[in-house]
């Protein structure tokens, strides 16, 4: 059963795909693989209208994909006027991009032989955790903060996961997660620590590269909390850079909410670490990482780090609305920010990460 | 600006695209054009990733269809085990099947100069047409049932459109609406009335025999209220065997609740119209129509009509999302008929019409 290895940056151990190790020297991991592409556009025609259109790039065994998967990725990439063009992300089956990488890690869990998943988050990844392990049969526990909605725990529990309450903030649960993860052998689903999440987020880039026919735009424009979807697009951007299937790399700029944006204080002070800041509660709920595990990585990978005030995620949301998109807060981040922008970025594509009724209509809306 | 025309059966009239009228000697009208088919696998290879790739079965002016779009269609296509597969028709930009109608009904009163749409409809229709008419930047007004949930019109609203809450029951929303029409100028957006709803919907039926490699199932189960799916999908299948990319027609299967049923009593005992039948309220509120407009052309087009039980609906929901798939109640009915035939339809594929959060989770659910 051969799949991407991961290796660990501090000692340099490298794991098979079959080794459900999730830290090393008490860091995220990196994949070991150089970057991949997938075959050039006319190969691609004529292939079916899934992920699997990039197996080369995704490179996990084909049944335990086709076992796994539950359609995620071939999402809609269409102009909303002047240079700025949207990727419909949420129409997807849980409804927001983390599906991408979601199905690798179940088809990883799969692969290491789990009978039994973990995961932790109050948000999409939770939710498409449950989804997933359901989609392949195996039990899943999903550990979130005693705060999240009851609607929320109702679609987990629909899929039959179980449902762990931990009361405190956000890195209290993902403690009582790692903790569950140490002392039994649950695989852990983890969308920070496994790095095989960003083969499954490189596919956006491959379809944005696809659907301009065989090109990128000037400018990617992708929210950044832990990192996940940047990491893999900027993959996906040296695989057919090296591939030379692009010319040169876009410009990669990352969006935080002002309110909590370690990663964009540190790319203003040309820290490559990101800063300790303070804090405050933001909208963009889904991008509110104080201490990104993977900071340094991200902060190496992209061009730009920008913010956005709480009103320019309502005003884009609405904005997002009047077009026809009709997205949860934080899916309007980068929106905002390629509004901002003035043009300064050329031609953009932003995605919409999650479906508005993910939240429902936020009452200080504009709307 | 061309596009198709329509007829209607009782005078025979005719009236090109760009006319507005929604309805001639008091029935719905019918497409004049015969069914068209897609190019033939080998060519949709090198087609672009969206339904613009069975362009030839559409038939509406390009430049409107790009302008309107929001990327409906190229849902996934996946087994489900044994003989049946699942359609996610919820992996779309308002979370439902009927994107693939509404794009078409704004498609046409762009074409026919329209300065506002109206709609009527308390569920996925009306959201679908406030969306499309906001991407398009028509005017929308949505008549919804004053019981409609707060929810769904704070997502109307997002949209720009103005939503009028009218006491009483569907029909007397339907009843206000077209008072509204015949009052003013505006155009009629009805997935009932306005035939074109169904050029859209066929695509549900030219995905499924392209994404099974240029064929279709022994039997096609869709759920049946107003017909919406089941005259557009039939109207495919038509269009393939004209062409000759289908040697025969799969069966057609057409599901309602039993607690809301008309078409199905007709089926029973061999009436050409739907009977009068006392119908109690059911949770697959998206096909409780009691007196559909479309009845007998619905009961002439499909092979079998069966219902499901409220019990049948929330069981099939619920082993939905056991394995992955979160959906609202009224996408559930088409699983749980395949279920209950016990194999006797062979190879089936059935959609799953609608998002689970639209709905959230029935508390009386066996979850």
């Amino acid at each position: 059963m051969t799949g991407p290895v991961r290796v660990c940056p501090e000692c340099g151990r490298q794991f098979e795909f079959t080794d459900p190790a999730w830290r090393c020297c008490g860091v995220p991991m990196r994949l070991a693989e150089p970057p991949a592409a997938p075959v050039p556009p006319a190969e691609l025609a004529g292939r079916p209208l899934t992920t699997w259109r990039y197996a080369e790039a995704l490179g996990v065994p084909a049944e335990l994909w086709r076992s796994a998967t539950l359609g995620e990725g071939i999402t809609p990439l269409l102009s909303a006027g002047d240079d700025i063009s949207v990727k419909v992300e949420y129409a997807a089956p849980t409804l927001s991009f983390k599906d991408r990488g979601v199905v690798l890690l179940i088809v990883q869990a799969l692969a290491a032989g789990a009978s039994k998943v973990i995961a932790d988050s109050s948000g999409n990844a939770g939710t498409a955790v449950a989804a997933y392990a359901a989609r392949v049969g195996l039990p899943a526990e999903i550990f979130v903060p005693d705060s999240t909605s009851p609607k929320k725990i109702a679609q987990v529990r629909a899929h039959g996961a179980s449902v762990n309450l931990v009361p405190g903030n956000r890195e209290a649960t993902a403690a009582a997660a790692i903790e569950a993860v140490e002392a039994g052998d649950s695989f852990y689903a983890s969308h920070v620590y496994n790095p095989v999440f960003h083969l499954g987020t490189a596919t956006y880039g491959f379809e944005v590269w696809e659907q301009l026919g065989g090109r990128l735009p000037e400018t990617l424009v992708l929210p950044v909390g832990n990192g996940t979807l940047v990491l893999g697009v900027t993959r996906a951007v040296a695989g057919l850079l090296a591939a030379g299937l692009i010319p040169t790399a876009p410009r990669i700029v990352a969006v935080q909410a002002a309110n909590c944006a370690p990663l964009a204080a540190a790319w203003r002070t040309g820290s490559a670490k990101p800063l300790a800041v303070e804090s405050s509660p933001t909208i963009a709920e889904g991008i509110a990482i104080a201490a990104p595990a993977r900071g340094a990585e991200i902060l190496a990978a992209v061009d730009e780090i920008v913010t956005v005030t709480e009103e320019q995620v309502l005003a884009g949301r609405s904005e997002l609305a009047r077009r026809g998109w009709y997205v949860e807060d934080t899916a309007a981040v980068c929106w905002a920010a390629a509004r901002a922008s003035y043009g300064a970025w050329g031609e953009v594509v932003v995605p919409l990460s999650g479906a508005g009724l993910k939240t429902g209509w936020t009452p200080a809306s504009p709307a």
